[in-house]
Formats: C-alpha cells, sequence, structure tokens
C-alpha cells in the first residue's frame, strides 16, 4: 500500500478506534511497511489533527510500546461551539413551566451530540476513568458520546428495576422543586467495586438527581472522578448539593413571566 | 497543505460528516489546492474506503456538484460481526426470566453499538429516511448509533410525559406476555407530517411495542420507511404482529429449564 492509502486508512483506524494503544509492529504488518515509513505517517497524522484541534497521538516508547489517538477538542473550538449554543439556547420560546429549557432539538441531534460529548470528555482528558454513569433517559445520549471518546462502557441507572437486568441495587434520594423522594436502581452486575465513574446528564438544578447517583456509586463502594453536565440552571429554593462538576452552559434569571431568560458559558476551562 | 496532510483532513472530514453533501470548491479553498489535486484526493480516499468495506464516496457533477460520504458496512465485514456476536449471545447463562437475554453488557459497549448502528444503517442506506425513532430506554443508543450514520435526527417515545417536551400525542398499544395495555407519548413538536421514519428498538418479540410505534407514526401522518432491531425472539404464545424488518440475530428454542438457547443471525440482507 502506498503512502497515501495508508494515511487514509490510518486516520480512519485511529478516528474510529479513540484511546486504543496499538503496537507499531501492527501497522506494519497490517500494510507491509517499514517501520521507518509508518513512523513518518504517524507523525503526518499527528501534525495534522494537532493543528486542527482534534487531539493527538501519544506514542509510548519500548518493547510494549506503541501509539494511541487521544481525542481532545481544542480550548478555541470547544469554546466557538459553546457560544454557539448559548446563542441557539437563549430563545424564550424555549422556555418551559418549572424553569426549564426546550433542548430535545440539540439533544435529538447526533452530531450535536456528539460534539458536546467531545467537549465533556476532553474536560477529562486527565482523569482516570474505567465507565460512565448517567440516569435515563436524557442524559443517555450523552453519556454514550462521552464514553465513545473515552473509550469506556456505559452503565444507565433507572428508576425503576427491568426484569431483563437480574438483580440490583437500589437508593432513594431527594429532587425536583417541590422536593419529592424518589428511587434509583442499577444492576447488581453493572458496576465493579473501585471503578473510577463519570457522571454525565444533561441538566442540573439542585443536583438531587446527581447527588442520587453518587450515593450509589458509593452503595458500589465505586470512585467519582468526574461530573459533567449540558446545562446547569439556578434554583431559587435550594442550594445546590453538587460542588465540583463541570457545565458548558448555565442557565439563569429565568423570567417566566417577562420571557426572558441568561445563557452563558458554564463551569468548562 | 501538502496532499499528505490533505489526505488525513479529508478523511476526518468526512468520517465527521456522513452523507454530508460537500462542493468541490470548499476543499479547494480550504486547502489552498486546484480542483484537479482534490479530485485526485478523493479518487485515493474513495479507493480505500472502498477496499475496507467501509463505504463509498459519491460524487455528484454539475454546477451544484460535489462529494458525501456514504458510510456502508460490507456484506462480509457485517457478517462476521454477527457471527461473533451470536457466539457471545448464546451462553447460556445470560438466559433471564420470561425467555429474555442479557444484552446490557453488549448495548453498554460504544464500539459495539457503533458497529450495530452501522450495520443496520447499511441495510437501510437505500430508503429515503428523515428521522430515527425507538421507545425509551434500551433501544436509545442503537437509535443514536443507526441516526449518526444516516445524519438524520433522534426522536424518543417515552411511557410517560415529561414537563420539558411541550404537548403531546399519545396512544395505548398491548405487548407483553401476560398481555397488557401500555401508554406511549410523544411531544407534538418532534415528528412532521409526511416524515419517513425509521424505526430502530433493541429487541422484539411479539412485536407489539414497535406496532405501538406504528400506530403513533399513523397519528402523525408519517410514514414508516424502516424497522430494525437488534435481536428478535420467537414468542411461543402470539403471532409476530410486525411483517417487513431487520434483525441481526434471531434467539429460538429458549429453554428455561434445561438452561439451553439458539442464537442465529437474523433477517438481515
Amino acid at each position: 500500500m502506498k503512502r497515501s492509502e495508508r494515511l487514509v486508512s490510518m486516520t480512519r483506524y485511529f478516528l474510529e478506534n479513540p484511546k486504543e494503544h496499538t503496537s507499531l509492529p501492527y501497522f506494519s504488518d497490517q500494510y507491509d511497511a517499514a517501520k521507518s515509513s509508518i513512523s513518518e505517517d504517524l507523525t503526518i497524522i499527528d501534525r495534522v489533527i494537532r493543528q486542527e484541534g482534534a487531539g493527538w497521538l501519544q506514542t509510548l516508547p519500548g518493547a510494549s510500546g506503541g501509539v494511541s489517538f487521544q481525542p481532545s477538542m481544542a480550548q478555541e473550538r470547544g469554546g466557538r461551539f459553546i457560544a454557539d449554543l448559548c446563542k441557539t439556547l437563549a430563545d424564550p420560546a424555549r422556555l418551559l413551566p418549572g424553569g426549564y429549557l426546550y433542548m430535545s432539538d440539540i439533544l435529538g441531534d447526533p452530531k450535536m451530540v456528539n460534539q458536546i460529548g467531545h467537549i465533556l470528555a476532553s474536560a477529562f482528558s486527565d482523569r482516570e476513568i474505567d465507565v460512565v454513569m448517567t440516569v435515563a433517559t436524557k442524559g443517555i445520549p450523552l453519556a454514550y458520546a462521552v464514553a465513545a471518546v473515552l473509550n469506556v462502557p456505559v452503565v444507565i441507572v433507572r428508576r425503576d428495576a427491568k426484569v431483563t437486568e437480574g438483580s440490583s441495587v437500589s437508593i432513594n434520594y431527594v429532587s425536583g422543586s417541590p422536593r419529592k423522594i424518589q428511587t434509583m436502581v442499577l444492576p447488581k452486575r453493572s458496576l465493579h467495586a473501585d471503578a473510577n465513574v463519570c457522571i454525565i446528564d444533561d441538566f442540573m438544578k439542585a443536583g438531587g438527581t446527581i447527588n442520587g447517583m453518587i450515593s450509589l456509586i458509593g452503595e458500589f463502594n465505586a470512585n467519582v472522578q468526574a461530573i459533567g453536565v449540558l446545562a446547569e440552571a439556578d434554583d431559587e429554593e435550594e442550594e445546590r448539593v453538587v460542588q465540583h462538576y463541570t457545565s458548558l452552559i448555565k442557565i439563569s434569571n429565568v423570567d417566566l413571566k417577562q420571557r426572558t431568560i441568561d445563557v452563558r458559558p458554564g463551569h468548562y476551562n
């Protein structure tokens, strides 16, 4: 295979296998090419994806060495995306009863969801994460988008136990205004002790639901490593119970009578 | 930009924008390259993705002409994936009460889900599809995987109306054994009349749930264009109510006492 063809094939390989460690001999065999040629290919691919703010190739030397694609959306690209999103969401026609915001069109667009997933995953790229957790239903696509970038599985917490998942652990938690006691269930075999968990959800007000997931993770003796939400909103009636988290946008000054709203970039660095 | 770098960048562009029509002048501008060079690049990219059974570049001539990446998993690659999946799922330890099969590990793995989505989307590549529909919860990741390949949005049918989605249309349907009357809800603004819909779900027995979605689509005066499920299982008590569908695997001869099961490739062409 010629270099030009190899570059197309390898680029495809890296994009479809993020965070996967591959040895150089694998590529030499696959493309019947010298190790030095493969190294030059890797330099070219690395240069382009860095330039485009999409991540980089990480090369580990030595016998167990190899290369992996570390996807990461550049600060600047992420910032532009968030600014555009704020403009889209600031439309007062999106206001729903209870101070919620209509976001189903955004969350229903796979390309938007994948971009949001990339930005959140990039914010957590320095943390060790074994699994992404979310609660049914709206957070699910975002959780998969983050997990695809981090190359880890997803576990979905439910409001009720399903027959198709075997025995489970359930907890009660308080959420919503007015405050309500709710139940959250996770199948026993879906999370190991000591697992490093990244919690993802679409929307956070006081944070009761996310706090519920934190308690549930505690029941499994697993660790919360990161919390990411698409949007956070102030809740006037309750203080936020979750402290360390990443949000892409922050909704405030919701006035249902005047139909006004403030949408700004959230806690994202 | 040199050809080698351009090939990396363009490959990334096509993979991230499937089914999106892009004009050649866009690439000429973007990379400051002659149209003839861009054409040669496209020939190389097309050749590699065809060879690898991942799809092809479709070029439309003329003033409004351009190029789009048509993802399609080659029959052979899809067949190998399905054969492996059958082996994994044929484990009797997966049997659950009611003749269901534990598949949460498969459905929790973003890479598996994306592969399944590619195969289903490839089966529907010749049909006009505007939107992918699924019902909460388990079908959601598959629906997004299919929708990402088809470059269309997803709508999620729920069992109960949510405050964050505005007014909705609801129907009753019969599903499960014993047969039960259930409710299905879809927000009004999530589906247009005449929309061409692809229904996706994880599991089908008699097909009551999918039949419910078909009725709901009728209520919106939209059209069912395709139905795809990961797994179908025989239901001894009921005849299947859905006729034309694609399934990757078929589960039969489930014997909960002997703990035996047959898992074979489904209705996939």
